[in-house]
């Protein structure tokens, strides 16, 4: 049986002497113009917490930081749990690689927590925009540019990439229907990685493309393993917007909606730009 | 000469043979309903950073989570640069207290960026909004309440602690000005702390008081230290709202702009709560 291409690349291999450590593999599938897409690391530490044999709960929150390109190849990832309580888990960790000179190198640092969900009052306060349905749109072409984009099937409602980077931009709010590409069940590594999804803010904002990396993500989880379960292959609609560019580095917030309008992951980035 | 309360609450004395290591105490000026204000807690590792001998640049980014409450008394701070580039530097932080047995119990993870800051193109995309001036407004009295609300001066536009705990809250929307009280010109580390100084949105949406804590939170700085120098002691705008409340958690996103308008922090949390 094939694996998807997003449980190839999250494929990790627990270490024979340390529960808290994890190998992995670079997978091409994922790559972005230069190095692995973003959300595919985030998923992969995500990925290292689900396996670990004393995680207590569901992923709750997620940090990561991006402390330098991943190299093409092996990388090993630790995921510990520092402090547990009765209902929540926090962890620390990171993903290093060996450079040339067999020195290893932090390439992403990364807090958690798990928690164990209850029922409790509740509130979706940012209802789903109202927008058409993914069916109605046209699947954006995108395919050609990089290996991860071909990982998605990706539909705008609302800031497409421009389709001409005449320096004309007027605003940064992005809205797009989302989903894996072949179709996968939603769970928390694939929610992970498709809180990444959104272009950078910057080349919409001004209609111009620079280099830009991201720099630091953050993932608030929302929904239990249980409504993920329920979202199945459907769609998901995300939406995301810069509040502020300044001194080479902007934000960006962003929502993920179920295609039945649960509010799943509300998310934040800071991103580099290079002018 | 008689230290402001936030230098006070901020001393952190260097370790002697470990220069990622610092000492404090725990101040009752800042003393929430239990334990520390969070935004103290997340200004004193803003501090051991900017006191580091090996800092690159300014504060970026901040996440700290939550782990334990911090009893009164002393704590330690490990902040680690775990990777420098040319602008950026990564740091991986704990704060750490002896319980009562004598362990080294994490109450705080935490991660950070730092950077050299340098002119680009710049958009304040989220123009602080048109409210009335602070001097137009009372100060709020909450001082009775709590410790750390001494050590603020509050004006609240839109969104007060409700006066009513009825169930009839609509909206998790508050605006308020803020400053230092006693004034103190402002620094990245008072910026750190002022970034947490709104009431749990939970207590607005429903005018309902339940226990809560914030259990993460993560501060991007978008201002330079020369800005906030030029800001003095001048009030700075918050802004703070709900998106989602479920399962026991809710998160908040806010925005700080100084007095003359630039957006100096967005930040975002995610608070626990108990129903």
């Amino acid at each position: 049986m094939n694996l998807h291409p997003l449980d190839h690349a999250l494929q990790l291999a627990a270490d024979a002497s340390n529960p808290d450590l994890f190998h992995g593999n670079t997978s091409p599938a994922y790559d972005n113009m230069v190095g692995p897409y973003g959300g595919i690391s985030a998923a992969s530490l995500a990925q290292a917490i689900w396996q670990h044999p004393r995680r207590l709960g569901e992923p709750l929150t997620l940090t990561v930081n991006f402390a330098s390109g991943t190299a093409a190849g092996p990388y090993q990832i630790s995921a510990t749990p520092v402090r547990t309580t009765r209902s929540t888990q926090h962890w620390v960790l990171a993903l290093t690689q060996l450079d040339t000179s067999g020195q290893e190198q932090v390439v992403l640092t990364a807090t958690a927590m798990t928690a164990l969900r209850r029922s409790t009052w509740e509130m979706n306060d940012t209802p789903m925009p109202d927008v058409a349905v993914p069916q109605a749109l046209t699947r954006a072409e995108l395919r050609n540019a990089m290996q991860w984009l071909n990982r998605y099937d990706m539909r705008f409602v609302a800031g497409a990439i421009p389709a001409q980077w005449d320096g004309g931009g007027t605003g940064s709010l992005t809205q797009l229907w989302v989903r894996d590409e072949p179709l996968r069940p939603l769970d928390f590594a694939s929610l992970t990685a498709m809180s990444d999804v959104f272009y950078p803010r910057l080349w919409l904002r001004r209609a111009t493309r620079v280099p830009v990396g991201t720099v630091s993500m953050t993932i608030y989880f929302h929904a239990s393993n249980e409504q993920l379960h329920s979202t199945g292959t459907g769609y998901l609609l995300g939406q995301a917007r810069a509040q502020v560019f300044r001194h080479g580095f902007f934000d960006q917030t962003a929502q993920v909606w179920s295609e039945s309008g649960a509010l799943l992951v509300t998310s934040h980035q800071l991103v580099y730009f290079k002018e």
